[in-house]
């Protein structure tokens, strides 16, 4: 399993600024690992939903947890469900055991009442958040004890969903790009289209 | 800028497994970066909306354009259409000023017949697959001219939606885990639930 000290660099570099939820988000993901006894997915080797969503404070904190379990948006093997909560489920694909982790709410309430959020909500970008502000609370983050932050769930057995990979892909009747044949659509002159070219909502 | 030697190894330190479709993510962000003429986000200076899904050949695409672009899955400054084509549009969310990217169709089909590919649809894993297959494919992916397998549309101006974040969280009524205020439901008894607890299917 790699370790926090050599996702740290990947994380931030990935993410593009210091804040305090990337690395609660690398935190996390091992945490969950460990549990389950599992190593970063090279591939889909593990699934991941994540119980953030969008435009709330520390989403970022999927960003770490991408990095820490390699669960990516690209492979596909991560999903959000848009609960604005954060915590996540990591399952083993091979197995279906999974976890559930979240960040305990009193911690995570101190968190948002954090210097960082304030400059963050008076409008800030985190970026231009000065590294006095920043950094302690990211090096907190980075050697607190698991038990003050997580709460990490019993493992239980969850069914993986199947589904074979598609490697298929024909030219679109309108534009002539390259379209995966599960995404064609039949048009009314009984060509097979794109989704935009088709004019079908999906 | 950052360089596209700099960014591969963070690129696939964060994917997990080489293949020739994460570095064409690379090198098609960048061609849109420096077609806008803009940095990588470090917050949610970029959008991107990306044509790929999930579970088709080349989604890993989708994990270059990030890394290259900073648009991520955290900061949600990325989302998915699910056309399952290989392109993508940026947006620079302080001007509107966006361009779309295409990989190329006869390009493109050729990559669908390469051996990765093969060994990919006859049930390989990405990571398993020799280094004399995937080196050779990822190098030149690296190296190829721009025009070779790059659509590099014309810059226009769309609008960019706007919203404010969201920084007040409150705990749920029902499993007490704090939540962030805009997914909070009104419960039959006049109380805040979250998602999972207000039995609303969103």
């Amino acid at each position: 399993m790699k370790k926090l000290d050599e996702l740290f660099p990947i994380g931030l570099a990935f993410h593009g600024h210091k804040c305090p939820a990337m690395p609660m988000g690398l935190r996390a993901g091992l945490a969950a690992m460990r549990t389950l006894g599992v190593e970063r997915a090279q591939d889909k080797e593990l699934l991941l939903e994540s119980e953030t969503g969008k435009g709330h404070a520390a989403a970022c904190f999927l960003d770490g947890l991408m990095t820490a379990t390699g669960c990516t948006y690209g492979k596909a093997n991560v999903r959000k469900l848009y609960y604005n909560k954060l915590a996540f489920t990591l399952i083993d694909a091979r197995t279906g055991r999974a976890v559930r982790v979240a960040v305990k709410p009193d911690f995570f309430e101190k968190a948002l009442a954090s210097p960082f959020v304030q400059q963050r909500k008076a409008g800030v970008p985190p970026q231009e958040i000065p590294a006095e502000i920043a950094d302690p609370l990211v090096e907190r983050i980075l050697g607190l004890p698991e038990a003050e932050f997580l709460e990490v769930g019993e493992v239980r057995t969850v069914e993986v969903p199947k589904g074979k990979g598609v490697f298929e892909a024909r030219r679109c009747a309108g534009c002539g790009e390259l379209t995966f044949v599960n995404k064609l659509r039949v048009g009314t002159d009984g060509e097979l289209y794109c989704i935009p070219c088709s004019g079908y909502p999906d």
